[in-house]
């Protein structure tokens, strides 16, 4: 079916494989009249950009981004946008060894099992380069969210067996690791040296704080916003668990220690005087930040050695060659952000008519 | 908006409030030809049932399901299914104090934030008797799994800080707690009474396993199985988290310990070693048993004292009176099960033309 | 697949069978702080209702409807609005002859092709009562659109080969053939006296009229406002044509005579001289009225003898006996302003965020 | 909001403006296994393509499309097929008179009203090339449904008052009118030349017929076949009206008349003797051919000196200079066709799933 859609009012839609033409992402729905030019998104993309220290892919990929319709002397124009990132490098390597067999944790056995075969060129769509539409889009969503006063902070909250300890927000673009704390950072690194030793990878946590988010967004039952917020992350390649808050730890809480109570703040605005509830209560947000989390898998391609099937159902042993990052979690990071940006920005567009006097104030003025 | 929907072919539509006239559910897009009377929803119906222990509410409801349309001569037309829960334990208590505060970790401030005000007898529509009509529909979308040799098994995993340490699927049914494991369930027991005693809840961790899913359901990108389950599970009222097979251990793991290596199983098809995806790969089933995990907090309703505001904007202290489960977690588990049905039976369907020679295979045989 | 449903975020999902228990829809994405009472939706339900003249069924329908949810103290809550019509006077008359054949005009072949077989009673979800739901829930949407100052006006234009010659609103429900002209009533009503002697039938065409449309509302290339009328008129059982202002004439008509000039009204608004364009250009509302047409056919079931084929493929003759109408149109008339209040309230609230001004008034005031 | 896409599981989103980078559409969903090549897809583009005779506007568009994704070793993936057509031609003229006022029977004053603002260079969105992206994809629709054994033929039924009066398909493609009649295409020709030498333009009908579509398809109540049909052909500019089967005459016509009756066909299928119905009853195909007729309204830029108003609201005299078709429909007429081909092929893959036996066809064969 056509799973390559995300959102309803501000809705998306990324094409492209890894070693195609290009990628890109049509962007559709967004409100005329943002000002919008190809460095605000090319800021966002650089952010997941490879090749910048020793533990992402050395793939020379400048990803740089072209928009193609839907901007008009510098706004918006609420007619689709149209964002190309050619593929400049992909090497001309043979993969017919790769197309013979299942890599173990990559997606080549379920593609064959829907499709019937693959384009298995360094992953086809299934590779990470999918996530540059995600991230260009993100960057549109991210700069209409900061119109209404709403900012996102995504970051690595550990990697491997190492957690953060304390949050400079200054740090996280410092170190390659996007950790808000520069010694966990080089506890980290030495981990992934380690990791890279034995041609072996590592998994991560990345976390997201969402700053500034009115009360009021989200539904109840099944379009609650961290349902969304949910299908967001989890459809993110290597993610295999998202949290809301406490998350898992709120299944091992009370009561008494999990509701937070509800105070008035200093603004006179209802608050509450702590947020284990992670800025949503039934699905509809509180006005509290909103901070999720989303544990990434290890890198599934790793240089050792490795027990596998052919697509002849031979048991074989085989070594996957070429560019891997033991880890992807700090290129993650942003992929994180944009899919968060762009749950809230839909839920705030669908959410606009929930009371008849707002439906008033814009059509009846 | 319309947030009381949920799938795209195989789509269910609730309504209801907890103490208005009944709740339903309208389930649109069943295949024709299923064998249905309301006994076979009332089965798992009976299964979220409270009032049957210690640890539920003593609200003595029947929630007896009526078949109001879409099924003739004992199968379903195809056409709509509209099943009623009329409600007939509504008591006509007195609901003014809630009304004026917001009760720490419930929807009502959200609900106000959002549409003004809400109703707010015993919940109105955040109520957990919301899952009614997704556990009737859940009953349905599990019988027609079943035609395809697809089953689902749901089960309490953890209470508060108290494990499983064993499987026995015999068990489940057989202690309050539907805890596979029956020391546990005497430990879990335990636990609850000192949270009773205290006016305190607990939260808990529930676990779903699907067994004989075919491979090559869900899709890559946005629509990902895994994606799609986690919306489903997380737009459970007190989920605050999902995992999909290891889960948050992935993100501490290495690519050698987590990757799954295929083989080739003794029926002759491709399998892997162990299964640490869960049964999901690039968002497309693998064939394995999906694993899921839900973390639900402890249940918000709690008889202890409260700080909180009033509508006014006043701090209070409170105290909830009323019928409330120290824990939802058993409860619960029929709803995970069900929405997780929901989801497997949509992404079938969705999924019947991936290739073109299926799509011969329907229409031009 | 889920055919059930109508609209995005003003979505109503219909159930419901001629035979069955009653009929009802769920109307979800209501904005809250509507008042409503079932007496409102009443009055449109009794515009539908049969039994009124000899030109319609002498079935003895009620059709009362009741509000199971979705209303408190009056006002709509923003949540689902369930609403059924339960079903009083099936008659238990044997149609084991009907199950058995195709009826000519009829849905009949269509549902065993597409399901393999069909609830044949009144034609179960194929039966006219169907449009219970969409009445019910138009109701809802004409009076949301009310208080943003828009209106409808639906009435019979022509039946059989006679058309109204004038337009006198207060005359529509004055004659039981909802007609604006008492004399082409008269000469219609002629027209029907000899189908019916002949057991024959008539069709007819249906316009409504919108005022007080704002401009603004729908959007470019798939949803245009007037390809999402069009949807909504032809969902209607019998319609097999629509138009929007001069449609078909338009075909014949040249640019100097078919654009409509650009005048300032006396309010200082910007209108037009003419009409042609019946209230949207390029798929968007203009301020003008919207004005659409649907053909409707000769009702099917007609009592003179019929040549068709039996389900076991024998060519046969048939008499269909029973209850018919010698004409649909009547009926339909408020079918036609449901299905477009539907389409136009749904609309306005997808279109509230074209803006990021708009954005802005609702999000941060 | 996203009104840029067009079906449920084959999918597609258009984007790109008249003057801008160029036009493209993203094809999500296509089932895998397709052979296509550009020159499949060039094919539909050429018949829309402009400046081959002197009723077609001079703009020398070569329209060559290139595929940027989706298809590998010259098969569909059953990812995203991204199609781009590079504007070539953009003359660079002066557009601000253009910007400065309301062009008659034009989008320009709704977009205006929806977006504060528009692209007005050439029309931008609404310009008829975005029917590029339809036709592209309307092409991999049509691909898939010969497969099928389904095939489209679309043709121009008349051009202001003049209609055909035969039917020879080879004829189409023969004339620059796309009329399956010679003379009347004659006939039409002399019209056209009379309405250019008054700086004037003219309307027409398009007509479409289905061949070989199987019975069973579409849905009941808001999904039928035809309601969906009058979507996507009502979405093309400038169409006012559309028809199934008989359509508008229906309305004039008795039961007798218009009901089709059945009977066996030659092949031992079961048929219908007359086809007033249009291939479709009560919403799913019949197994008859599919018969459609769209509403062209002419062409809105015309030279003559017409009234209008500026945007700052005064009343003022224009006269549209530039390349202008004096009639569109012979250029839409691939445009009917296209939307045909892909609400056709979003059916069939939707209503695989209709009976439980066809679900385990695909899942436990």
């Amino acid at each position: 079916m056509a799973g390559s859609s995300y959102g309803t009012i501000f809705r998306i839609t990324t094409w492209g494989e890894s070693h195609g033409k290009g990628l890109g992402v049509v962007v559709d729905g967004c409100p005329a009249g943002l000002s919008l030019k190809a460095s605000d998104i090319q800021e966002y993309l650089n952010r997941r950009r490879p090749g910048r220290n020793r533990y992402s892919t050395q793939r020379a990929e400048n990803d740089l981004v072209e928009i193609l319709s839907g901007v008009f002397e510098g706004k918006t124009t609420g007619t689709p946008i149209s964002l190309l990132v050619p593929n400049t490098d992909q090497r001309s390597r043979d993969y017919s060894e790769i197309a013979g067999y299942y890599r173990p944790g990559h997606a080549d056995f379920g593609f064959d099992a829907k499709y019937g075969f693959r384009d298995y060129r360094g992953g086809g769509r299934s590779s990470g380069r999918e996530t540059i539409g995600r991230v260009a889009a993100g960057a549109i969503a991210s700069l209409l969210l900061k119109e209404l006063g709403i900012t996102l902070c995504a970051y690595t909250r550990s990697i491997g067996p190492v957690s953060i300890e304390k949050f400079d927000e200054e740090e996280i673009e410092s170190n390659p690791l996007k950790m808000p704390d520069a010694e966990a950072a080089e506890r980290a690194s030495a981990w992934l040296e380690q990791c890279m030793s034995q041609k072996n990878s590592s998994g991560g946590i990345i976390e997201c704080v969402v700053h500034g988010m009115p009360a009021g967004a989200g539904d109840p039952v099944f379009e609650k916003l961290d349902a969304n917020l949910a299908k967001a992350i989890m459809s993110i390649g290597a993610v295999k668990g998202v949290e809301i808050g406490d998350g898992f730890q709120a299944a091992s809480a009370t009561g008494l220690e999990n509701n937070d109570a509800f105070t008035v703040g200093e603004d006179g605005r209802i608050t509450t005087l702590t947020n284990h509830a992670g800025g949503i209560l039934g699905g509809i947000s509180s006005g509290n930040d909103i901070l999720l989390r989303a544990a990434v898998k290890p890198t599934a391609s790793i240089a050792a050695r490795q027990r596998t099937v052919s697509r002849q159902g031979e048991s074989i042993e085989i070594e996957i060659h070429g560019r891997h990052d033991p880890v992807i979690v700090p290129r993650a990071v942003v992929v994180v952000e944009a899919m968060t940006a762009l749950t809230l920005i839909d839920a705030l567009l669908l959410g606009m008519g929930s009371r008849l006097d707002n439906l008033k104030k814009i059509w009846r003025p």
